[in-house]
C-alpha cells in the first residue's frame, strides 16, 4: 500500500516526485525507530485526551513496537513512492489495524513528527559523541602515561621554538576535548525541547497534552511556540554541526602535527606499519593515509555545516521544502563524527614515540630562550637580554 | 582475489582500512568504464614502446572490453578489501590473463590512473550538462513563444517597479544559460589535458608515448608537467563545480521568483496541480516543493564546491590522501546538476501564466516612471520631473 | 621610536613587511585598552614574583593608564612600522620609563599577549551582545503587547496554511533570542580562561603566578596547557562567530518574513515611510532596504565564520602566522552583530501591523484544517476527515 | 549639498540610514573615476538622441573630467549623507552646472550605473591580474633558469617518493599560472558586456543608443536583456572571485611547500633573512611569516567568494538591496589578489635553493622505483618487480 498521506485524488508527475523525494526515503531508514518511539508517545497521549480508546492505544503501541523489531532485523522497508518513513509507518498501521491507523495522525503533522524523530536521534547521537570523546580522552591519557615525559622540540611557524614534551602535546588535546564536551553539552541542552504537538507550525485545532509526550520521550521541556519549533529546524542543526566540527578541528590538528612530526626527517612520532598504506608503483612508500583522511574530514564536516547554514538562509518562517535537504548532512555529519572519534582512540592506542629522534631534535637553538632568561636572572632587563642573545642567531646570514 | 596493488607482506589494521577506504570503492562503481578505456589506451601504448607484445595487448584489450560489458550489465563488483576499481580491475586481469595482467601497471601509478578516469568522466559530464542546458534553452524558448508577450509588473526590492513581460523574464534566463555554457566550455578546455603517463607525480623511469595515449583518449593535449598534473586535482574540480554552480544559481533565482509570483495573492505564474504536493494534515495545501528543492540545491552545490576547495587548501605538492575525498562531491555534484537541468526543462514545459492576474497586477504605480518621462519629453529636466511625480507617492504617510 | 620587539640587527624587506603586517596595526587600534589592562596585571604579577620592584610596577601601571587615557581621547597612534599595539606600547614605555619598559615583556610573548587582549575584548563584546539581545527582547515584547492579538494567516511553503497571530510570530523570535543568549553564555564560559603566562606556547623559563593575573583580569580560571592556549586561537573564535551567527539567522528570518508580509499585495506589516528608501529613477518606490541589509548580513557573518574556520585548518600546533588574519573577521563580526541587534530593536519599536489587511488575508481556505477537525470531533477517523475535506481543494484543477 | 537622488520630501531615520549605507560611501571612493567615465559616455549618448544639446554635453563632460582630476588628487569627497558616489557626483554637477546636472540621470538608474562602474573596474582589474601573473611567470622562469637543474626529492603524502627537481617544481606553477590566465580571460569575456542603458532592470521609457555607449566604454558587446543585467550582479562577481581564487590556491600550495621544504630539518629552499620575522621573546626565531600569510590568504579569498555567493542566493530577480554588500568583498578581493601576485614575484626573485641539502635529501629509498624498473627492463613483469623490491621496505617493521 503506497497511498500518500496527502492523497487528494491526483497523482504527482513521476519525474517531479523523484526530484522532490530524492533519497529522503532511504535516509529515513536510519530514523525509523525514533519515529515509532515518538508515535507510541503520541498514541498514548491521544488515549489520555480521549481521541483513542484504550484498546486502540494498545493495538497501535503493539504494532509500532513490531515495526521497531522488523526494522532492527532489516525487514522494514520504505519505498520511494511512500516518500518517507511517516507514510510507510502510517500505511502499515492502517493496513494492519484499520481505524486506529487512520487516527494516529490526529493532532500532528509530518512537520512536527520529523522534528521529533530527528531530535531524539540528535540527542542519542550527541550523547554517543560525548561518550566516545570520553573514551578518546582515556586513550590519550594512556598514551601520555606511556610517553608523556619524553622531551622534544616545540614548534611555532613550523620552526623549532622551545622545548616541549609529549605530555604537554597530548595534554593540549585532552583539555581541548574537555571543552568540546562542554560545547556539546551546551548544544544538547538547547536541543532538548519537545517539538511534538506543534503540528504544521501553527498548532492544532484540538488541545493536546504536550507535557505528557515531552515527559514520555525524555525531553527536558516543551518547546512552546510552534513557529519557533519550525524555525529551529536548520538552526539547531547548525549548532550541532558546529559543535562536532570542533572535534574534527582537533583531529585536523593532531593529523597536521603527526604528518610532519612522523616524517622520517624528523621522526618524533611513528605509526605502526599496519596503520600505513603503500603506493601501487613506488615500493618504498609507507603513507600516513589515516592521518590525511582525518585532516580532510574537518573540511567535509565544514561543508556539511555550511550546507545546512546555506539552505536555512533567506527563508520565511513556516516550514519550507528546502529544509528537508538538511537531513542528509546531519546524518552524514554524525556518522563521520562517530567514526572519527573511534579512529582517534585507536590512533592514540597505537601511536609510538621515538625517544632517540626526540632527543636528537633538541638542538641548541631550542634553548635560546633559556640562555636569555639566564641573563634576566642575572639582572639584565629582558629586552637587553633578548637583543644580546638574538645577535647570535641573526649573524648567520 | 583481493590482493592489494601495494601488497608488501603485511595486512593493514581492519579498522584503519575501513576508515581510509570509506565508500571510495562504491563511488568507483560510477567510473569503471572510464578506467577501462584509459587502460586500453595505456596497454596499446605499452605495445608501441615494446613493453607488451602484440598478443599481450590483444588479450588485455579484449579482457578490458569484457569488463566494460560486465559493468554495463551490473555484473562487475568492487569489494571493500580491493579498495578501488584500479585494484579490482588489475586483480581480474591477472586472474584471467596471468603475466599480461602483471604488466599492465608498467609506467603508471594509481595517481595518474584515477586522474585519467576522472577527467574522461568530467569531460563526458560537462558535455552532457552543456547539451542538457541547450535543451533547457529550447524549453524556455517554447515557453516564451507561448506566453512571452504577456505584460506583468517587474519588481525590485520585492516591490513593484515598472512594467515587465513574461518574455523579458524568460529571456533573462535564456541569456544567462548561454553565458553558463560559455563558462562550461571554458572550463572544459582547461580540463581537456591528458594526465596519463605522469605516474605518481614525478614521471616514470621509462619513456612513455604520452602523445599517443592523449590522442587515443581524445584529449586536446598532453598535460606535460607531472607535478602540475597532481596539483590540478582539486583545482580543476573547483572550477568545474564553480561553473555548474552558476547553473544552479539560475535555478535558485527561477525558483525564488516563481515561489513568490505563484503565490495565490499574486498569481502571475501557476504550477500544474500534479507538480505540487500536499500536507499530511492541512487539506487545503498545494505546495511548490519542486521549486523549493530547486532553490535549496544551489546551496547543496555550493557545499560541494566549498568542500573541494577546503580539502585542497594547505596541502603540499605531490599526491596527498586528502584529495581522495574530492571524488564524492564531484560525482554528487554532476549528478545533481544533470537532474536539475532536466527538471528545469520539465518545469518550463509545464509552467503556466495567468493572464488575468498579470493584468490585474499592472496597477497605476507601475507606470510612475512613464509619467515622469512624459514630463521629460515635455522638456522638464529629469530630476525635476522625478521630484514632481515623486511627491504623489511620498504623501501617503 | 619604531624599534621592532624582535630587532636583531637586520631590516625586513619593506614590501615583505607591508604584506605581512597588512592592516593589523590599524585593527589593533580597537584593542589598545585591553592590551594595557593585561599589561597592568602582568606588571603587578612581575612585582609579586620579584622581577620588578614596587617603584617599577608603579611607574609602569601609571604609564599604561596614561596610554589608556590617550587612546580614549584618540591621541594614541600605532604606525605601520611598529607592526602592532604590543610594539607601540612597549616602545612608549621604554621611551618614557627606560629600564622598566625593557622589563615589561619578561615572562610573556606577543603570542599570549594578543590572546589575552582579544579574550578580554571577546568577553566584553559577548556581554554586550547578550545585553543588547535582552533589550531586543524587551522591544519585541512591547511590539507584541501592542499588536500581538491580531490574527493573520500563517504560511508554510510560502502558501497560506492555518491561522496565526502577530503574537505567535513575535513570540517565536523572543524564544529563539532566549536560546541564542544561552548559546552565547555557553561560549562565554568556554572562552573565560586566562591565556596569560603561557608565553610563546611552550611556557616560560621563569615561574609566573598565573592564578594572580587570571584573578586580576577577571577570568574564571587559568587555561593551563600552553599548547592548548595557542590551539584555542581560531577555535574559540569559530565558536564565538557561530554563536553570533545564530542571532543573524534570526534577523535573516525576520527580514525574509517582513519583506514578503509587507508587500502591498499582502500588507500585513508596514514599515514607517522614514524607514524606507527610494529609487534614483522610479518615483513610486519605497524600498525595504533596511530589511534587505538585515537579510544579507547573515551571509556576511557566515563568511566571517568560514574565513576563521578555513584559516585555522591544516595547521600544526604552535603559533602560525596565518592565525593573525582571524583578527579582522572577529572585530568585523562583533561590530556587525552589535549594529544588527541595535537596528533590530529599533525595527520592532517602529514596525506596524495593518489590521485590515490581516483580516482580509484570513480567507476561508486558512480554516480547512479546522473543518477537518470538526469531522474528527464528530467521530470520523482523522485520515478520512482529511480525505473528505481535501477533495474540495484538489477539485479546482 | 547632500540632497538624495530619491528625495521625495521626507528624511530617513538617521540610524536606519547609517545601517543601510554602511561603508558603501567609503568603498565608492575606489570607483569614482569609473563612474565619471561612464557618465561621460552617457552624456554623449544623451546628446546624440537629443536629450541634451551640444553645449550641455560639453559642460557635463568637462565637469566630469574635473571630478576625475579632483579625485586623482584626493580632493573629491563623498559624505555619508550622500550615500554613494552617484549622488555625490550628480549633486556636484547640479551645483556647478544647474540644468544639465538635473538631466544627466535621464534614461538611467543607479542600478545600471553602479553595474557599469563596477564592470569597468573589474575589466581593468582582471587585466591587471593577468599582466601581474605574466610578470610572475617571468620571475618564476628566471628562478628556474638559475636553480632549475638541481635535483631534490619529490614527495607524496608528505613522504619522500621519487627524484624531482627545482625546475620540475617551478614548471608546475608556471603551467598552472598559464591555465589561471586562461580562466581569467574566459571570465573577462563573459563580463565584457555593457549594462548601461538597462536602467532599473526593466529598461527605460525612452529609446537609448546602447551600442554607442558600449562602444565608447570599450565593451565587446551590449548585454541586451535588462533583467539579465541585474541578475548578473552577484553572478559575474562569483565567477571573478572564483577565477582569482585559483591564483590564490597556487600561492597556498607554493607556501605550503616552502614552509616545509625550508624547515632547517630539510633545508632544500631558503628565504633570505630579511624576508623573515622574529619572535618578541625567543631570540632564535626566523619565521616564514610571508609564506604563512600567503597560505592564509587563500582562505580569505574563499571567504569573499562564499560571501558573494551566499548573499546572491534565494533572491528574486530585479535589484535587491542585499546585493550592495557584494561590493566590499569584490574590492577587497581584487586588492588582495594584486598584492599577492606582486609579493609572489618578489618571492621568486629572492628565493634560494640549498644545493647541499638537496643532495643530502636524495637518499637511497628515493630511487626504489628505479630499482624496480631495472628488473622490468630485465623482463620481469611490473607487479613481480614491485613485490620483490617492496619486500626490502616492508621488512623494517
Amino acid at each position: 500500500m503506497t497511498k500518500k498521506l496527502w492523497d487528494k485524488g491526483y497523482e504527482v508527475n513521476k519525474e517531479v516526485e523523484d526530484f522532490i523525494v530524492g533519497n529522503d526515503y532511504a535516509l529515513d531508514m536510519q530514523l525509523v525507530k525514533y519515529d515509532c518511539i515518538a508515535s507510541i508517545a503520541h498514541a498514548r497521549m491521544l488515549g489520555r485526551i480521549g481521541i483513542l480508546n484504550k484498546k486502540e492505544v494498545k493495538m497501535l503501541v503493539s504494532e509500532l513496537n513490531s515495526i521497531i523489531v522488523l526494522w532492527e532485523n532489516g525487514d522494514f522497508k520504505i519505498s520511494k513512492e511512500q516518500e518517507d518513513m511517516h507514510t510507510a509507518i502510517e500505511n502499515r498501521l492502517t493496513e494492519k489495524l484499520g481505524g486506529p491507523g487512520k487516527k494516529i495522525h490526529t493532532g500532528r503533522s509530518r512537520n512536527d513528527q520529523v522534528l521529533t524523530a530527528l531530535r531524539l536521534y540528535y540527542k542519542d547521537s550527541l550523547k554517543e559523541c560525548i561518550s566516545l570523546s570520553e573514551q578518546l580522552i582515556t586513550s590519550m591519557k594512556a598514551f601520555s602515561s606511556k610517553y608523556g615525559e619524553i622531551a622534544l622540540p616545540g614548534y611555532t611557524h613550523t620552526r623549532k621554538a622551545m622545548p616541549s614534551s609529549v605530555g604537554l602535546w597530548t595534554g593540549a588535546f585532552i583539555d581541548s576535548m574537555k571543552d568540546n564536551i562542554k560545547l556539546l553539552n551546551g548544544v544538547f541542552e538547547i536541543v532538548d525541547q519537545s517539538p511534538l504537538g506543534t503540528a504544521a507550525g501553527y498548532g492544532s485545532p484540538i488541545t493536546l497534552d504536550r507535557e505528557f509526550t515531552a515527559r514520555e520521550l525524555g525531553f527536558a521541556r516543551v518547546q512552546e511556540n510552534p513557529i519557533y519549533v519550525q524555525m529551529s529546524r536548520g538552526k539547531f542543526e547548525a549548532s550541532i554541526l558546529h559543535a562536532i566540527s570542533q572535534i574534527m578541528l582537533d583531529f585536523n590538528k593532531i593529523a597536521s602535527d603527526l604528518i610532519v612530526f612522523s616524517m622520517p626527517e624528523l621522526g618524533y612520532y611513528e605509526l605502526p606499519v599496519n596503520f600505513t598504506t603503500g603506493s601501487s608503483m613506488m615500493p618504498n612508500k609507507k603513507n600516513p593515509d589515516i592521518l590525511e583522511r582525518m585532516r580532510a574530514n574537518y573540511h567535509v564536516m565544514m561543508a556539511y555545516e555550511s550546507e545546512v547554514k546555506g539552505i536555512s538562509g533567506n527563508l520565511m518562517t513556516g516550514y519550507n521544502g528546502d529544509i528537508q535537504l538538511t537531513k542528509e548532512p546531519m546524518l552524514n555529519g554524525f556518522s563521520l563524527a562517530k567514526r572519527s572519534i573511534r579512529i582517534g582512540s585507536l590512533l592514540f592506542m597505537n601511536l609510538r614515540v621515538n625517544r632517540k629522534n626526540c632527543k636528537r631534535g633538541l638542538t641548541e637553538d631550542v634553548y635560546a630562550t633559556h640562555s636569555e632568561y639566564n641573563l634576566v636572572h642575572q639582572g639584565m632587563p629582558f629586552r637587553d637580554a633578548y637583543t644580546q642573545v638574538g645577535r647570535k642567531y641573526s649573524g648567520k646570514e
